[in-house]
């Protein structure tokens, strides 16, 4: 019928959605990333979500997220592979300076603390690294590092996310 | 040295906690709920999370929760098992009402929109229901309804939460 077309051709609508959903049957795309699979879960802009957002990712070997900030909470549960975090604590300074690094391994959990610059990155050479990640008032905004010496003023805005991009709607320019 | 026998005597105490924490060492009780086995992975009171808080909890079969309600969001990834989550999505009414059933299953995911009135249920009498769950704004405030035709204004809060009990605090009336 018209409104089942209707719905499978709009990857944006929530419209029609059941609300118990198979996880294995939600799109996962890599959204011009080399290396990812990311996945929302339960999202701001597709499911309504207002207060926390959830995401399956998976980071072939090698794979590394940029360094970042955001000023939501972040939590981390491991579900397969393990790799490095890398966490810069101290976000007082101009810039995040060298990171502490900490070893992730399967069934590990772990938070980022609000606004510390942090980087995710296989560090296992042969097997995928699965996260399952929690994040609060979504949608979140990236600010991204080139370097771990980057001033914080100069780290570039990334809003809306990659996933977000697809579905996020704003005043379109041409009705300004 | 007596620090280490300090941190290990207090389970209420954040300090000295790894970052990365392994799961499988993390404390589990039933906080007397016949049936249930929770584990608070990231948390308000013990981790210091103010946004969003994480819980891992296994239900035997037959085991259910309350019927209750609660203002922050909620988010639910079916790890193992099967069961039924029993849902009163009109929280406008005088009492929640006969409840719509929702079949979950491995590697599902759903929500509960805010307020309204559910309770899940490990309906599979062979497997445990095994279930990731994320919440908004910790700590939870539960209000508890004893049948669904309980009027929401007679639903018992309880605060803190079974599993928050022992490391809440509050002025003590010793105090006062
Ligand atoms: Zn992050
Ligand atoms: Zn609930």
């Amino acid at each position: 019928s018209f409104s089942v077309v209707a719905l499978a051709s709009s990857p944006c609508s929530v419209t029609g959605l059941p609300l118990v959903r198979n996880i294995s049957e939600i799109p996962q795309d890599n959204y011009g990333i080399a290396g990812l699979s990311h996945m929302t879960v339960a999202g701001s802009i597709l499911h309504g979500m207002k207060e926390v957002e959830v995401w399956l990712q998976t980071f072939s070997p090698g794979t590394q997220t940029p360094i970042h900030r955001h000023s939501c909470e972040e939590v981390f549960i491991v579900l397969k592979g393990s790799g490095t975090l890398y966490l810069a604590s101290d976000s007082h300074g101009k810039y995040p300076g060298k990171p502490q690094e900490h070893l992730i391994f399967p069934n590990s959990t772990f938070h980022i603390p609000v606004n510390d610059a942090h980087q995710l990155w296989n560090t296992n050479e042969y097997d995928d690294l699965q996260v399952l990640v929690i994040i609060s008032r979504p949608p979140v905004k990236l600010f991204v590092y080139e370097d771990w010496s980057m001033p914080h003023t100069a780290a570039k805005m990334i809003f809306p996310s990659f996933w977000d991009e697809q579905c996020h709607t704003e005043p379109k320019k041409d009705e300004l």
